[in-house]
């Protein structure tokens, strides 16, 4: 838990002085004022989390951390949960969504198993940093003991440590694990108040039959494991996963190290909740890349106060839509870095 | 005339062939089906455009426009018409916003002059398409003559195909022109019959009285002029612009050269209106990159069907929009040209 407390210790405000300064900027380019619309917001909440008021992006990196989840014995997925281990031997080939998008922005993609219930082969470029081999099923019980949650947690903020040496100028987090939206809609019925229905999709792919189902799932898990809303380490712990937990700790870390945080959909959305739970200073941090159509997305970015940068009916997780997202903060930082300002360009400014 | 009649005569539908062919591979990538949402209609979309089931994009081009507008003498901008001329030499000199989103996606820019009301001093990368000396104040008449309408439609085709032996697999449309979102809220009043307070927005900035002088002189214009909704050619002679105009041809080209045509905001919107007024085949080959801030810009999007790709508050022009839509939509030919397919990966498909 030190490890915990003591990246949360260390998270500062936003530089509002860079912030200034980018908003002047912002103010002088050659365009009328505030016709960027987000990528001008965007471009002075990034200047404030790196403390520079141009600053520029070369490492991206995103976070793809593989979990199982025990509960996916009660039904509530459309895919098996072999596809857990066997998706991340996608990765590790570069076949995945994540993969081709992550090439396609230039930034790499750190693949990490959480709790694959599986034993997985070595891999140069798997991180292993399993907790165990799945959690356990929720509906039964806690899907693990509180210990396995704050491991996890930690474990997500040695995994950017370990990265950081390489370079990291923004971050994107990223999920793979079958069952995991079942995790995360109890995680967001627990820590937002919200109806289980409300908060419930389809996942993968469930019929109406399945949707039904899932919900059962979960009020029943919630039921049964009465996590404490005033505690995101005992949510996570009764009703969360590996992964979700790691994911926390890289938004932790992100903050700690003034990096910007773009956030995939709902599974790295549950994560966020239990980050800002444990540290509503890391909120600032946070760029959310997308809306999900998992509809308990909109009711965390709610929550959260963020405005998605994209809607493309996205659901697929591994962090596609933060890669996404990584593309137009970069975009936003080169407009505020590269344009003309009206001086130097001799355009005339607005008539008063 | 001519030259309008014959590109639109060779409009051809999409290949249903190539779309069915990329709609199975993108259901057996390594995803659940659908879960990359508008970027898999987006491929499916341009390999029916590129007759290609697997089309790929190197060359990516943006037109700007840029044309004056005699309304401006009404006081309908909060910037002056000097601005216009300003800014073709920001744009020529790499210093704007388009610029800076084109290199950011590997884009080239085509700078046009279609009707700036001033001589331009010469340079390399600028098209000299001019139409006129900017348009006439369209609340005493005509903005310009039908001759001169249907000229910078053919000019906007003729620079398509200038640009084709370099290279275009797709293509975003932009503008520039002080005064001309009052055209385009004309323009789009007089082809989709909406209220002119509906689709009248602030422009690059007016203020309450601004706006109120705005839709006056809208009304005025379209008043005085009648244009004929049934004949696209005469509302473009009588409310539009020359760079509208233009842009219009290059959407039309874009269709009969089967590329993609990303459009960017409100302007290229009115443009987009007056293309598919002129032939409704060009359509399944409009991409909309994103929603203006401009409230005429969703009136038109619905009234074309199209769901824009992005929603940031953008109002800025020049084709900044489109740059960010091309690289989504090259982002969606990405996954369905790069990704592992089911059987490849050993991936366990869905359960029924």
């Amino acid at each position: 838990m030190d490890k915990i407390t003591n990246t949360i210790a260390s998270i500062k405000p936003l530089d509002e002085n860079a912030m200034a300064m980018a908003k002047m900027r912002q103010d002088n380019l050659t365009k009328p004022q505030g016709s960027l619309g987000q990528l001008e917001t965007i471009s002075i909440q990034v200047s404030g989390i790196r403390r520079n008021p141009r600053p520029r992006i070369t490492h991206k990196v995103i976070f793809t951390l593989a979990g199982d989840h025990g509960v996916t014995r009660e039904g509530v997925s459309a895919y098996p949960s072999e596809v857990t281990p066997q998706m991340v031997y996608n990765f590790l080939r570069g076949g995945a969504g994540i993969n081709v998008l992550a090439r396609h922005i230039g930034a790499r993609v750190v693949i990490a198993d959480f709790g694959v219930s599986s034993v997985l082969q070595k891999h140069p470029e798997l991180k292993d940093k399993k907790i165990n081999m799945g959690t356990r099923n929720m509906t039964k019980g806690p899907a693990m003991s509180r210990e396995e949650a704050i491991r996890s947690i930690e474990a997500g903020i040695e995994l950017v440590e370990e990265e950081l040496p390489k370079g990291i100028d923004i971050l994107g987090t990223g999920d793979m694990g079958i069952g995991n939206t079942t995790a995360s809609s109890a995680i967001t019925t627990a820590l937002t108040g919200a109806d289980v229905t409300t908060v419930t999709g389809r996942g993968t792919g469930l019929d109406d039959e399945g949707w039904k189902r899932k919900v059962k799932v979960i009020e029943k898990a919630l039921k049964i494991n009465r996590p404490n809303p005033k505690d995101a380490i005992d949510v996570l712990s009764k009703v969360g996963g590996f992964e979700i937990g790691g994911i926390a700790g890289i938004i932790l870390a992100g903050a700690r190290y003034q990096i910007p945080v773009v956030i995939d959909g709902f599974i790295s959305g549950a994560a966020a909740l239990i980050a800002t739970s444990l540290s509503p200073e890391v909120k600032p941090y946070l760029i959310a890349s997308h809306q999900s159509v998992e509809q308990g997305h909109k009711i965390i970015l709610e929550h959260l106060g963020l405005k998605p940068l994209l809607n493309l009916d996205l659901r697929l997780g591994e962090g596609t839509g933060a890669a996404l997202g990584i593309f137009l903060v970069e975009a936003s930082l080169k407009i505020l870095d590269e344009m003309a300002i009206f001086a130097e360009a001799g355009v005339s400014e607005k008539n008063d």
